[in-house]
């Protein structure tokens, strides 16, 4: 079948950008004399994570349960849950610990710690700990140099509950906008962890993983000294707000969403697709860019070229996208019922709703339909 | 179980809240002599629909051929698919005419037209189409005097695809501000579809429907004199876009998201939960109201009341929300895995990707869970 006779809306994947947006994260981590862990919130797939792993390291991150049971069920031992785990989600764990033997959690807290702690002496299955840094984003995360830092390491210990190591994410990364700037909080994200983990060794604590990492800063990272791992998912698709800071190119974009013409406004030189703001998601990060506004989303062709111009999805309804532009439409290009690709301006928010992927390899001929999960 | 035991990020539906909000709309449609065809784009749950659907009608309309073969298959036989058809899609209309005897869809172009009635010279089953007609949101639709109308019900009447009537949404009155300039909106609504219907009778067709509706226009229209149905869904659930527009009251909103506390960032005042961009929706319309920014929803406490103070969810990322405000938080009533529950912005954004909703009857027990459908 080809992208022509699909049901739209849909979401398309590209194998080849995919694979090849991998290779060269891979590449880099390489580079620094280090690893990486791919975060699966973004595409959450068995088949784009056996690409996406690094078979130096073989682990995942992810950002929820679901997902950590999800690739656990698929034979993924090492799982990185990167969000702040809380009270009632332990009981989860067992079930995911059982089936991923390198299953861990992140937590910034003492209180957090404790109710580990408590867990674990439960006769629970113990699992990793990362302590969350916050290396600026001011999301969570405890500052390098927080006292609790070593609290929260030797309650963990106290009850026997295994450190994995310490974690950060700079999110920060992405209000930087040029290579120069992300490279900066990149290594605001390399010096947080190593000097969190210098203050643990030094306290006497064995601190075996050392994570940090985003897209951007992955990609614009001038030394990985001191990390074990890093840590970024948005890569391996790319997105109009990551081609935006230069983190890949706009033609690297390995994710784009298929729809079809439903009507034409051509006194108005509006055409509408049936890709609205449920199937393209209503984020409008680029919006905050220098290039211009994109909308929710650049128009390519059916081949996922840009042959149509710069038009954007202007406007967006629950299940309609408007296509407007500065000079006139191609009308006669796009009759009711053609098909058009849709750039996403963020590809997680984009993707999440979707519960599979038309997979081509280049061109319009779907070679696989790989599912995805969605929700929690 | 309640609310506080449940799995977090999840939804939660008020069932009073929703049979008062349906009955309100229904007594409405009544009062103005006419009735109600419930919109499910939003709730996309038949429990919901047999709430919302007025027994003197026994339509509902939705916003994908999914929702109309999932509730085709759960026994309603009126569903009108109320976006315009594209001819690919023309296939899986006879599985849903299958099942639901009164399938109808829209269409607004000649192209569409021809394309259903070759669908129907080709010993297809027919299926009801509504013309749709642009009352004023210029999206899809035509102009009730556009010459296009007459040739578009000639086309079909020459197949002997049947007329189901003329249709419209009067989708600007969400950019109204106030009950007068909502009403007028409505009255565009309904001279628009009224003006078509008198021009297809005059040229000799007949018009057995005549739709109209969107819940600003519904809950403030003066009249409905020539309409046969009043169209809307977002009022069932309610969101803080419609309260700020004064649809219903803040206190009237159906659908919350449940969410734990995961961190504490008490040195920025911030209190970060596990409903993310994702689990709350990036949909941010509630910036364009006078009232005051509310970030990505308002914060109520476990019991659905506003006990916290006006507190919003400031921030997002994919699984994070971070809740800030001026006064300082209270930190204390919201211990790590504390639950509080999140208005939306715009329920029909937030809601579609869940894939059920906890349902209460006031209060945190959980009375009953009600599955709903996520996607195309």
């Amino acid at each position: 079948m080809r992208l022509d006779e699909a049901a739209t809306p849909a979401l398309v994947l590209d194998r080849g950008k995919l694979k090849r947006n991998c290779e060269r994260m891979l590449a880099k981590a390489r580079s620094l004399g280090t690893r990486l862990r791919p975060h699966m919130k973004t595409l959450k797939s068995i088949d784009a994570a056996r690409i996406a792993i690094d078979p130096g390291h073989g682990g995942i991150a992810v950002s929820t349960l679901k997902e950590a049971e999800y690739f656990a069920g698929h034979g993924v031992t090492d799982i990185q849950y990167a969000v702040c785990i809380t009270p009632d989600k332990l009981p989860q764990t067992a079930t995911i610990a059982a089936r991923a033997a390198k299953f861990s959690a992140f937590l910034d807290s003492i209180e957090m710690a404790e109710a580990v702690a408590g867990f674990v002496r439960a006769d629970n299955p113990a699992f990793g700990i990362w302590i969350e840094i916050d290396s600026g984003e001011h999301r969570t995360g405890l500052a390098p140099d927080d006292e609790r830092l070593i609290q929260i390491a030797a309650i963990l210990r106290s009850a026997g509950a295994p450190l994995a190591g310490v974690a950060t994410h700079g999110g920060h990364s992405y209000s930087a906008r040029t290579p120069e700037g992300i490279a900066a909080v990149a290594e605001q994200e390399r010096l947080s962890v190593v000097t969190a983990v210098e203050r643990l060794r030094a306290a006497g604590f064995e601190v075996p993983g050392v994570s940090a990492g985003s897209t951007p800063t992955s990609v614009h990272r001038a030394s990985a000294e001191g990390l074990t791992e890093l840590r970024a998912g948005v890569y391996m698709a790319g997105d109009l707000f990551q081609s935006g800071i230069a983190s890949l190119a706009e033609a690297e974009i390995a994710v784009s969403v298929l729809a079809s013409v439903i009507a034409h406004k051509s006194d108005q030189n509006q055409i509408v697709i049936d890709a609205g703001g449920l199937a393209l998601s209503k984020d409008r990060s680029t919006a905050a860019l220098a290039d211009g506004d994109l909308g929710y989303g650049l128009v390519l062709d059916v081949e996922g070229e840009p042959s149509l111009g710069r038009l954007t999805v202007a406007g967006v309804s629950q299940e309609h996208g408007e296509i407007r532009g500065a000079a006139p439409l191609p009308f006669d290009r796009l009759p009711i019922g053609a098909r058009v690709r849709i750039l996403p301006n963020h590809v997680c928010m984009t993707a999440a709703i979707h519960d599979s992927y038309l997979v081509v390899d280049g061109g319009t001929e779907i070679v696989a339909r790989w599912d995805k999960i969605v929700g929690w």
